[in-house]
Order: C-alpha cells, then structure tokens, then sequence
C-alpha cells in the first residue's frame, strides 16, 4: 500500500477568565513570542480531552471547555508543519501559571493583547472575539 | 526526540440537494455499508479543499461548502484507527455518480435514511439534520 502522509491534530484553547481577560502563553521554544496555549493530540485522545490537558500542562488551569469554535488548516499557518487545529472556548477561574511548553503564561485584557502573536493566532483570536461580540461565527 | 502517535484528519459532507435530500455513499471497503462520503486529509492541503475533493471524487459532484459543522474525534469512531473527522455541510445540484471508495452514491430524503449507518454517521446525521431544524449546534 501507498503511504500518505496527513497533517498533525492540534488543539488550541481561547481561556476566558473573570474580567473580559483571555490567557497567553509565553513560547519557550521556536518560534518565539506569544501565543495561545494548545499542542498536539494524542492518539487515542479526543480533541476535547486534549484540549483540558493542554489548559492543565500550560497553563495550570482546570478549563471547562463552552465551545468547539472552528477548525483551521491552511497548509502554511505553522512554519515547522502542517497542523490543523481545532479551537475551543473554555472558562477557568484562577490565575494561570506557566508550564511545559510555556515560559509563562498571563492573562490579557481583550483590549491590549501583544502584537505580533505566533502563528494565526491573532486571526483566531480576532474571529472569536467577533463571534463571543456578535454570535456571528467565522464564515468559511 | 520521542516519536508521537497523533490521530488521523480526515473530512466528512453532508450534501444537501434540492428536494431536502442528502447523499450517502455505499462504502466499497470494510466496514461495508451506507456512509458519509468523505476521507484522508492530504499534507499539504486545507480541511476545506480535502471536502470539495473528496465530493468531487466519491459522489462526482462540486460542492458548494456552507459551513464547517463540528469535529469528531472519540478515539472509538473508527474500528480502523483514531481518526479526527471534520464535518462540512455543503449544497450541490444534479445527481451523484458513486466513484472512488463509493460503490454507489445516492440521495435519500431525510425522512428514510438507510439504518445501519457506517461509524458515528448516524449520530452526525441526526446533528446536523437537528442544527438546520433549530439552529442549535451540537454541544461538548
């Protein structure tokens, strides 16, 4: 049999904390800057049970997951592969604490997010800010 | 580095006709029987790419995507493997003509779907037909 080759399941959570506030991590590795927490899916792992994972090893919070947003795929939004990653809305309350992969996790104020943000995530987190506004979710 | 086993993207349509049908496809392969159409998602290639190529190639129709739908992803969906499956609703016109994995492709009302369907196809079925009723999307 042929052997194909598929892009890699990711997730990505938008984490919504008490004060209109959505957490970022800080990447340790390349590339560098911020960013939204998420990572790889394991197999035999569904995407929303990763998706809690990743919250608990990034940013050491328990997330309880609202919403699958979107998925997202474009080929180059990740230099070093090609993932797709599901995003999912969740809550958690706390403060978050870095770990794993992140140097440090915070919280930002809808208002000030840093710029640039790694990856697509700028556009992610600007299509859920839409939606959570407006309840218009990101046309295809 | 450890190597990782990640789950498998794949790619799920519901088409809908005119004439408040959908089309299934008669799987050629193990496991036998009515299905989605759908399949492996390429490197290299958007979720939404692999819907309009998968329609084009299991049920000979172009498929105008309406909306991405929602993510499966229970480890058990498939008995093959873990495979993550995004769903897309789409529109076509004309008839469809099985190819591919589909030994037949054909349109039912939703009233008289064929039972048993293949893996979580009935569940995904009976979510999307209750989303274009209501409105309500499948929660987590």
């Amino acid at each position: 049999m042929a052997e194909y080759r598929n892009p890699t399941p990711t997730v990505d959570l938008v984490v919504l904390l008490p004060g209109d506030r959505v957490v970022l991590v800080e990447r340790k590795g390349e590339p560098r800057g911020w960013a939204l927490p998420g990572g790889f899916v394991d197999e035999g792992e569904s995407l929303e049970a990763a998706a809690v994972r990743e919250a608990r090893e990034e940013i050491g919070l328990e997330v309880t997951l609202e919403e699958q947003f979107h998925a997202y795929s474009d080929p180059r939004r990740d230099p070093r592969r090609h993932t797709v990653t599901t995003v999912f809305i969740g809550r958690a309350e706390g403060e978050p604490v870095g770990g794993d992969d992140a140097a440090q996790a915070r919280p930002f104020p809808w208002t000030a997010l840093p710029s640039p943000l790694c990856f697509d995530h700028a556009e992610i987190l600007g299509d859920v800010r839409r939606y959570l506004l407006t309840g218009q979710r990101r046309r295809l």
